[in-house]
This record gives C-alpha cells, structure tokens and sequence, in this order.
C-alpha cells in the first residue's frame, strides 16, 4: 500500500486555476495534489543576441521554489548568490520540454519566458512545472494570435509530465514527497499528446531496474498524462 | 480625483487568507487591492552563530518579487546572483519592523524568519509585506505558545505598514502603482497599534514637503492602519 | 547629560576641507567631530545605457567605510564580494537626496557619480557623507559652469542632513557613536535649505514615538542643518 | 552512413591509460575516438558536514571542459565565476551513477570525489566521464584495501556509460560530434554490468520517439558498455 | 629631462603623518608627491583557521584604491563584486614584504592586518604602501610591547619599497605617473635596511634590460630607500 | 645535495609534445621532470571591446591547475566561484611575457589566448607554463603565415622561464616541488634568447639574499633557459 492511500496507477487530483496573475500574458496555478506550482508566461519581443536573425523566436524556462515551499525552510537562492545545480537541471529540462512542442519559426522573433515558482510542495514539482507551463504557454501564445501578432499555431501538441517509481517493489504513478523519500527508484517522463516520448530521466540510486522496469513505468506515465491532457483542455478553453 | 476612483483616505480592499501554505509554521497571502504577498513563518531552534547564548531570539525577513509579478518580467535575482539594493533594503525594513513588536527575550533562543514573496505586484509591496508578516508571525508563536514552547506572548501588540503620498498635490493613502509612479512624494509608515511610530521613510526625489505635509500623510496613515489592524484581527481569530 | 558632553541641541565641530583630492572635479573632505568622511565628485561625460537620449542627466552616489575605520576591523567589501545591504540602502539615499536639489534637464547628458569613504567613523556618517558630497557636488558644477559646459546652474538649493536620537529619553542632534549605540530611536534628515523636508528615515527598534517625538526631533534637524549650510557655503566661496 | 563510416552499432576505439597522473590514489585517460578525459579519484579521510557520523562515506564527482577542448574556444568557467548548469548536470549525473555501485557503508567515513576533466571533446565526454571515472575509483579503492583501510570491497558491480541517438532516422552508437549535432534525439545510458540500469537520459529538442525507439537505442547501449567493461577490465588488472 | 624636473636619483618629497585615524593600533598617512596612502594596522587576538595552534602569529594586508584616487574614475570593486587580479598581487605583496622583516614567533598568536587604501595616485603606490605599512605595523607592535602583550620585538629591520625605471633610456628613481606610462621598463624593489633584497619585481612590457641595467636600477632603489628609512625613523620616533 | 640528487645546475628533463590536442591552432604538453602542463593557443578574429580599432592585437593566457594536479586536492576555482589571488598572478605574467617577445601590429586585429592547464604539478609550474605557451603561440602563428592571414612574422624572439632558489644555502637551478618547500629564496626568470630579461620576480619570505645572490641565480636561470629553447626549437620544427 502507498502512504498516500492510492493505487499504484492513481494521479493525485490535478487542479488547473487559470489567470492566477494579472500582468502575464499567460498564467495558472496548477496542483497535483498539495504540489502547487505558479506558471507564468511572459512574451517579450526581443531575443537573446546569440538568437537574432535567425527567423524564429526562443521559448526558455526559469524555476524556483519558495523557501518555505517545503517541510523545513530552504536557503532563498538569490541570498545565497547562486542558483543550485538542481534548479538548472529543472529549468533546462522544462525549457527544452516546451520547445519539444513549439515550432520556433512560427513563433517568430520573440522570446517566451516560463517561470515555474513553487509555493507548496509534495514531490513531482517538476512535472507539475511542465504541464502547468504548457498552459501558461497556450494562454500566451493564444492571446498572441488574438491580436494578430502571430498567425500560424507554433504549438504543435500538448505535453505533461509525471513521476512514476518503484516503491516497496511496486511500480507506482505520480510520487508524493513521502514515496519519493522512499522509492528505490525514480523516473520522470515528458510525453507529447498522441505518443511520442519528449524526455525520459529515469534515476536509480541504490536500486535499479530493467527494460521490463522501465516500460512498466513508461506505461504508468502514459496513463499520468492522459489525465494530465484532459485537465490541461479544460482549463485552456 | 485618483486613478483608483478612490476617495483620499481609502484604502483598497484588504484580505488576508491564512494558511495559504501548508508546510510553514504561520502563512498567509495577503492582498492591497491587487497587491499580493505571500508571507510565510518559519519556526527554526537554532540562532546565526553571533546571536548564540544571549538568552534571546531573533526575528528576521527575507523579501523577493517572482520576475512575473510586475507589468513587465523583472529578471530573477537567484540567476543574476544577487540581491538589489532595494530587496535589501525592504527585507531589513520587514525585520526590524517585527522586531519592534517582539521580546526578543520571551520569544527564546530560537530564530523566526519571515518570508515576503511578491506573487502580484500593484504598488505598497512592502506595506502588505510587514502587515501579512506580522499575521504570519503570530499564527506562529501561538503555535509554540499551544506547545507549551513558550511560555507568556512575546508580541507586544499588532504592527502595520502603508504607504502615503502627495498626488497631483493632494495627500492619498495606500498609493497603487498608477499613483505611485506619478506621487510627487512618497511616505511608508510603520506604526503599532496603539499609537507609536515605528518606523517613518519619507523620500521626496524631485518634490519636497513640510512638517505639514508630513503630519497630513501621518494621519492618513493612520486611517489606514486601524484598518489593516482589524483586518489582521479577523485572520489570526 | 549625553556622553559627549553636549547640549542637546549641539551640533559636534564642523569641518569641510575642499580639494582634498586633485584628481576629482569636485572634492572635499568633511568632519562631523571625530566622523571624517572624503567626498569626491566625478563627471563623466556619458549616462549609462537606459538613461541615453532623454536630454537630461543622471548624479548618483557610492559608499564605504574604509576596514578599519570602526573600532574594530570590519571586513572589507571588495574581499568579500558584494556590499551589504546597509551600504546599498546608504548609497541610495545619498543618490536620491543630491537628486532632489539637482535640475538633471539643466545638467545635460552627463553623470556625476559622488564616491563617500569614510576614512573614520563616529556616528553619522551617512548625514556626512550627503552634506559633503553636496559640496563636492557645487564644485564640480561650478567647474562645468566656468568651461561653458553647462549653461543655468543646475543646483537649485543647498542640502544637508543630520541625526537627531532619543538618549535617555531626551531629544538630542547629531549623535556620536556612543550615544548613537544606547539611543531608543535614531531618526535620519535630510533638509533643503529654505525649510523643505527631501527624505525622513526614522526607525525605532525597541523603542517608539509618536508624533510629537518626530516633530522635536525634526526642529533639533534643522538646528542642525542650519549650522551645516553655513559650513558649506564658507567651503565653496 | 554516419559521417564516422562507422557501423550503426559500432563504438569508436576505447583506451584507458591508467596512472597517467601520479598524485591521485586512481587516475586515468580514457578516450572513446577523439574523446579525451582525464578522470582521477582522490581519496579524503573527511566528509562534508551533513554526512558526518552516520557510519558511511560518500563519493561525488566535479567535472569540467578545458577551455580549447572544444572546436571554439569556451570561456573559462573559473574566470566567469560560475558553473554551468550543462556542468552541473554532468557532475551530479557522475557522482550518482558512481554512487550507484558502491556500498557507501562498506567504504567507510571518507569521501572518494572524481575529477573528470575534459582534455579533447568530440561528442560523449559525459559517458566517457563515467566509464573513466570507475576506473579510478576501482584504482582507489584497490589501494585502500591494500593498504588494509578497507576490508569488504565496497564496489559492488562495475558501471559504464555510452550515448545512442537517431541519426537520419537509424539508431546508432556512441555519438561523435558530427553525428551529436545532426541527430535527432540524443539519449545516455547508464549500465551496470549484468544488466541492470542506473540511469537513463534521453531527449529529443525538435524530434521524438516512442516505446520501440526507446528499446532499440538501449539495444545499442548494451553492445557498446560490453565493450567498455572489457576495457575497464583491461585496465584494473 | 624626466617630466617632473627631478634628476634621475631623486626621490619625490617624503611625508608620514602618523595616527591619520584613531581607531587602528598603528596608523599613517603617507606621500610620496602627490601619491598618498593611508595605511593602517589592525592587531586582532585571533588567527584564520589554518595557523592556529602553531605558537606563532601571522601579518597580513589589503590594497584598495579609492575609486577616484585615479585620474579618471575607476569602478569600485566592491561594486563589481571581485577584486582585480592587480589589487590581489599588491596585496600579496605587500604582506609577504612585511613578513620578511617579522619574526612571527615573536609575535605571538595574533594577527595584525595592514590595509593599505590609496587615497590619490600618482605612480608608486604600491611602493608607498608597503613603506607606509612598515611604519604602522611599527606603531601597533609598540603598542602591543608598551601593554605587555609582546615581550621581545618581532620586527627584525626596517623596510622600504621604491620603483624604478628606463625612461627615454636613463634609469631613474621612483617613477610618477607621467613617467611611469612612458617607461620602457619598470621594476620594484622591497629592500631591507642593512642591505638584504626582499623582493625584485621587474617587468619589461615591450622594452627588456639585461645584468647590467637591473643592477643600475637597483643601485638607485638603495638610494631612494635610504631616504624611506629617515623618513620612517622620524615618523615612528 | 638536492633531494632530487641532480647538480645545482641541472634542469630536470624537458619534454614538449606538440599537437597534444587537436583543436586548438597551437598546442603541446611542456614536462619540466614531473610536472606537465598543457598549452594551447587560441586564434580567434575578434579583440576585448577596449582594444579594438588600433590596428594592432593582443596576447593573453589563463592559467589553472586541475583539482588533483597536487599532493592533496585543491578545490576547482569553477566550484568556488572565483580565481585566486596565485592564478590571477601568474596568468598576468603568462600574458606579459608573451608579449615581450609579440609584435602586435604585425599580429593584426585578432586576439590569441594561451591556455596553460597544469595537469600535474611539481614545482615550476609558472616556468613550464611560459615555455610551453611559446611552442603553442609559435605553432599558431605559423599556422596564420601559413594561410596567408599574416604576412611578417610577429614574434620577435624565444622566450623561456625557470626558477632558481638558494637551497640550503647553495643557488640551484630548475627547483622542483620538494625543494620549492624548503628553498630560503626563490625567483622566477623570464628571458629572451638574446639575452635580454623580460621578467624577474624573486622573492624572500623569511630569507634575503643581496646583489651577488641575485646575480647567481640569474646566471644559472641563464643555463636552464638555453636547454629550453633548445627543446623549444626541436619542438617547433
């Protein structure tokens, strides 16, 4: 049995609060659980210099966590002058997630910054972080194509993430905090909607796995998502 | 007539939700209109090493802004690897704000930091930053105090922050951003209820003003408190 | 009776020394008793980036304490790789109060930056270092105005600034370091010669006042000043 | 054809040159091709703070690029003050995999850190990175139950790392530079020999795959990390 | 004809105004021309953690120019958040020099900081810095013999610091800054009085010398020190 | 006798294996006995911002060790965020040096970096370092001329480097890392063939020495640096 009371291929109750903040042109509050995770989407019509004249926009991400986002208070990165290789890892990872769905040329010459703050979390911050930037992202680019700055959908899918693990010998879907402490191994995936896989980061410290493992995870996740894309229709209609 | 709509002496709509989050020992989100700050408690036994052993406690703040809670995306301070002058500033202002109302002595040898992340911003930050702080750590040391933890109440009495200003010539209370950016002068005052100024900072870059003026933004300031402090009232019943 | 042996309302001996340096376009060093403080001015004859093209110039100010001019060693900044935040709030006050008797259209499309080291320390070196960098200041506009660069004086008024402190609960002006360490409330003032206030930064940590106690403290302000204006305007004749 | 004229499942030639460093307690020059990396093992009877008295040791891993071993040349990232977040990721990938195949109780209160530097890059410097760096820590290791520090070998299998990639829609192995910038989706195995995985890393920015592409390129990696364990074997002995 | 009108040996004025400031055990203002340097010694009963527990003391020092020492304003280091490779060779320096004449048993454990900030420029102020440092590490070992604290003299000799160079092809003594910009050589000498080398810093950037030249421009720093150490004798008599 | 049993005027084996790394336009490994450095000179079409539009280019060289190049491991200057004072040191002097003996009009508008990685360290890393960086910034200015991308040859001249030190009492030549430890003086000599010296740096920390001493180890420097450029001039044909 897990802590958490689910069974093994059980989501958390994910929850899609759009408009969260006013002066993004996309934003949401996305939940898995007690795992919440604001995602703004902020457009500005200017490219990093190494990306100029090259036809076609950029999408890039920035994560962080509130220090009190978890159990025992974190030093505030910007007080401690440096962002943890852990935040790097995240952000790269949700940049190039977005970017695995968005068709740069159509975006034309524009940036489009995710930033993925964590108020509250549970474990699988960063697959939360993806999803919900998505919706910033469609929001975004949406309000784009209201006004007529871009006429063609850059987006070319929907994409989620999720945790899945092997916990007490059980491959189980979308990790709590209590179960990641505890899970022998961990995997988190990045799937496009009609099922192509965009990132696989599949971990075992300690413990490791199979092929067998790994696909029983992959289908776990295949699963995760769909629920993911359903509420991610939801809040962007 | 203010942009607001706003009579002179009124403040925007004050709200505070407590425990906003889950993990820290008092949290609320609190709102100036469309000013929101979360603001956070957390509770940790043990001192920096220079405040070891003097049988007191210490009551610190930290403050940030998420790049996206402004008109336009402010970078982030963990990428840029520092802290600005103006974050300083208002995070030493939150702390020693607080500590006017806390004995250090009875609070014991244990350290409370309070966390003021900006999720939307609109003008008076700052103001709703140590106003919702001061919520946050209340709920806090009631915590310690139902745990037997601490003994008799070390917060001395309520604290409240707004800002004042002189715009188009008229002196306002609780300025958003649109009158802020055009106040001709601008005045944050901290006072404890009850009636004592803890804290005035009175800047008038281009304009100046008088005792006069000075004494009108003080009264209406205090307009504003008694409000706030009822507000707070309400949240930590 | 303070420690300084003072009346009250006694400002400490007056110094300013102008040309203390040869290279600055405007310098002088100041005394606030024991308190000494170098004020340079240099002129530049560019803005940075985002304040290009406005038709109007820019003064702003840095601050330090030289390691070893407290009592005991302080660390010094450059080694440790950032200024605190005492420095930044320090620095731009001193920015913002030259600006508030500066007229940065008459001034032209060129940056005066206003460098304060304190070579020793006594308390009040934030109010030395304005009322001698708006010496510097002069000088340096002077210099302007005799090459023809800059046609109307820029300079609209003198400015000074002082701390005034409650010591054993009586008003007292311009507090040394002794006084400054055991008084309940420490108030900062920053005065336009003719009567109007610039900046207030008034702070109560453990002690409070009401507005009373602000208002003696202003009047000790601009006992204060008064005296400082004089010193200024022997030093630029 | 890969641009290499390699075989789809061929790696490029393997050598590890052991001792190519004398102070370290494990070193060796690993090439894969034109892939150069220095990887040296250096063995400290101390553990950081947080790993203190728990009755195990630790083994983590910093890795870095020369400047020029690359066709342009990288800035230095000492003399720019900070890691990049690719650094990071690299690093904190090494140490977990090494991690992966030690019994951190069996190795005792001490701290074994792998330094992988990165002499010539051609595509694979983080695989190469983790083949290496086994073989300096075999080395150490043997040296510290030589000399009778250690009793129980705290290596419990051998691991090594290979990446795959589509390249013009073939699935092939070990990646250089040509073929790294052109592929479709890049991914990184981490093996350990008898089958079990430690880590995988695949991502597709732009192109994607599914469940079978997934299998085939680890169909690949196995063959690949075969050969390296005979290598590894060749060099231990 | 050098720029200055001296003859080829001749030395600027020499001055050292002791205690400059009171704070610091040992203190000096000192100028050679128009380069002033105000060094100060710090004595503190604590050693960094690496000499402790070693029956012996340390003497360290800091370099600093004022930002504005300089002819044009030069960006504040502590601003930038690093200091310049140049800043932390003068410093190394210098704190070497004055070890070379401190026998640090003798001293006992403690350490005593000499910071040397430059408060105007005109070549030579590291060489000023080091002579000037001397006379108050002097001062504050005195200090140190007068209290008890210190029962035999750690400082072994006078030293004294000069540069010398080939301008226009004649080797002259203590270089300012119009000559030391046009130099076609440039070296400093640290000697200590009764003839010993402390340390020899010759730089041909461009031109070279040979045996013959560096002894020339050796021969005139023994002429040039000899002053230094009248001056010094005086100041600390 | 010396602890490595060679004579006083001895230099360990030179070895300089050009080509070490295949990308850079220059590039060797220098061995100086033990100790091995890699050089690399980097081409690259494009000045700082602050040399341009002079007609003329520039030579610089950064400088490191990697972590376990040492006895005992030093920490990645990378990790920590900032170069030593030591690094900064000798890459300024790495960088002089080679311009003592570069033309940089005859270089042109281009920059060429010297990377001098120290890959194992046994004293003389500096000397290795300036005698390896000119093999490098030779191979790659042949490779300029080669191509037609510069018509006169811009290096003027050989340059070598080696330390010397009194070693119980006797100057020896070539000082390796046992020796350096236990040296009472120890100098480094950067000399053009020719005859001229582009650099001294000798220092005393504890012991002097006087003209004669001086003398000494400069005419054993002389000795050593004609066995380097011997090994200089095989290495470049």
């Amino acid at each position: 049995m897990r802590p958490s009371g689910r069974a093994a291929d059980e989501m958390r109750a994910i929850t899609i609060e759009t408009g969260f903040t006013k002066h993004a042109e996309g934003s949401c509050l996305i939940s898995f659980g007690e795992t919440r995770v604001l995602c703004t989407a902020s457009v500005e019509e200017r490219l990093p210099p190494w990306l100029r004249g090259k036809g076609e926009g950029w999408v890039t991400a920035e994560y962080s966590m509130l220090p009190r986002a978890t159990h025992t208070r974190g030093g505030r990165e910007a007080a401690k002058g440096k962002q943890t290789g852990r935040t790097q890892e995240i952000q790269r990872l949700i940049g190039r997630s977005l970017r695995a769905v968005t068709d740069l040329k159509k975006l034309g010459e524009r940036q489009i910054t995710l930033d993925c703050d964590v108020l509250q979390a549970d474990g699988g911050t960063r697959t939360a972080a993806i999803s919900g930037a998505w919706v910033a992202l469609r929001l975004a680019v949406q309000g784009l194509m209201d006004k007529g700055e871009i006429k063609a959908d850059p987006l070319t899918s929907k994409i989620a993430a999720v945790s899945c693990g092997i916990f007490k010998g059980t491959p189980v879907l979308d990790l709590d905090y209590d179960e990641d402490s505890n899970a022998d191994a961990d995997a988190n995936f990045v799937l496009i909607e009609g099922g192509q896989i965009a990132e696989v980061q599949a971990t075992a410290e300690g413990a490791t796995y199979d092929e067998e493992g790994l696909l029983r995870l992959l289908r776990l996740a295949r699963t995760g998502c769909d629920s993911i894309y359903r509420a991610q229709d939801i809040a962007v209609k």
